[in-house]
């Protein structure tokens, strides 16, 4: 068997995404087992989404890996509870790796779907990789999603997909676009969080009818 | 080009019920990035998850149409916020406009779908394309569905489609049981509103044991 | 027509499911649409999500046995709702057997799809047949699903899904692996719910960064 690069970023990512999960899911103190769901919802929902909307086979029904990670982010918030909080950093980097891979994975895999889909179609359901996961967790906690008014983060994938195609318009091959993709997304969020970049708050009518 | 009546239907339905997510949103003081995502999945949620059920191509993924109406709903929004509560009545009729249309078109799509289902699941499909828009964008919220307790809102698609079904019956054309299922749900919405119809609260006991 | 011991099974099932969110629906004071949809999808969401996941047509799409399941558990929870309280017994074990029945059929149904899934996503759509419904109902009440932190719930489902796949190891036939599981997740229901056995809570650090 034989290890790649994109291996590699998916299984850092999934780890992230399934440890902000289940870290959230430890301050509403939940039990293991709903720890563990949550923890997988964060990590799969997104591509589970996406797989729906596409109407492609659900991409982790056949690969146990996303749940082995899953086990692994779970074992990992287990045993260094008290020292999670010093691992931020490197944390915040995992996910910022995940988001990117998962855009770059959303997008190609919407290219190669059965149907032809127009590329801001891909763009969406490369954000929606992204992104979604978060969502699911999020209202599983019974909270606002964060991503609806937080530091910009679903955003880093739009721009990264513009990115994607923009590269491909110049002549670029799917790897170097993706790679250029991948770049964008994690610049984005690195800026965004250094220098609290947040968009505008919309300011609507405080007393909407329904 | 050539629009046609339908597309203004749509357009105006689309329109009303974007403005309505991004009315909340703001509500919730959302950023702009968020505040285009609820609206943009209230609008097409409904059809998005009758699609799913389906087995067909999701309808927005071929056709930018949606996205750019959800634009403009938020540009309207962030240029008409003041007064948006002054066309409380206009939204009103356009956001009923579209639950009828939406009815329509679901319980159309339905009978035109692959498979065959009967009659009662394309009303479901109606009251889903019509109504479950609004539900996400209610979970998205962090709130209890407004129509589970608010005035009659989903009941007047079903009722609608009820009434598309028994035209069919007695012998009409599609076209004309469309237009009477459409009128159906808009008069039950004028109604609703105008006496502030509401079905009875359901009092069981207080303490359900789960 | 000849009513099977398996109709029997998803009639009570199904039955209990409607009940428990017709019950939480009253105590949120929602209308008797609301309750009504809220039962159903608690009774059918699960096996709804299943359905979506596997690629295969909704279960009840085509059978207006689930919808008229659901009707007479709101005309019960209308006509019984002082009674309701002093059957908490009956409609645990009816509950419980809902979830056995679920998990079986969910476990089946995907060993029979089109595509060919290995063992452990038959266990986990399994799962969601049992458990995901109580998850809908949940968000819908705008309460942490319970079946994160409350009594073992879906993981009765996981161990009964073992057993499933454990007793055709042994070289049983499929109606007794059924048999073994539905018998597995009812006695680990009744142990929990008996000595109210918790999964350990999980403590991670009480500050996650997102």
């Amino acid at each position: 068997m034989q290890i790649t690069f994109v291996q590699v970023l998916d299984f850092i990512g999934t780890l992230a995404f399934a440890v902000s999960g289940i870290r959230l899911s430890s301050a509403k103190r939940f039990d293991l087992f709903g720890a563990y769901i949550v923890g997988l919802v964060t990590a799969i929902g997104g591509g589970t989404m996406r797989d729906l909307m596409l109407g492609v086979p659900i991409f982790w029904m056949h690969d146990p890996f996303y749940l082995i990670c899953t086990a692994l982010a779970l074992l990992w918030v287990i045993l260094f509870s008290r020292h999670l909080i010093h691992q931020n950093n490197t944390w915040f980097i995992f996910d910022t790796i995940g988001l990117a891979m998962f855009t770059v994975t959303g997008i190609e895999k919407t290219m190669h779907a059965p149907d032809q889909y127009p590329f801001w179609a891909a763009i969406i359901m490369g954000t929606i990789t992204g992104a979604a996961g978060g969502v699911f967790r999020d209202v599983f906690m019974n909270q606002v999603p964060l991503i609806f008014r937080g530091e910009i983060y679903a955003l880093a994938c739009v721009l990264g997909g513009i990115a994607y195609f923009a590269a491909l318009e110049l002549g670029l091959s799917t790897v170097a676009a993706g790679l250029i993709c991948g770049a964008f997304v994690i610049t984005m969020r690195i800026l965004a969080v250094r220098y609290r970049l947040h968009l505008p708050i919309l300011k609507g009518d405080e007393t909407p009818k329904d």
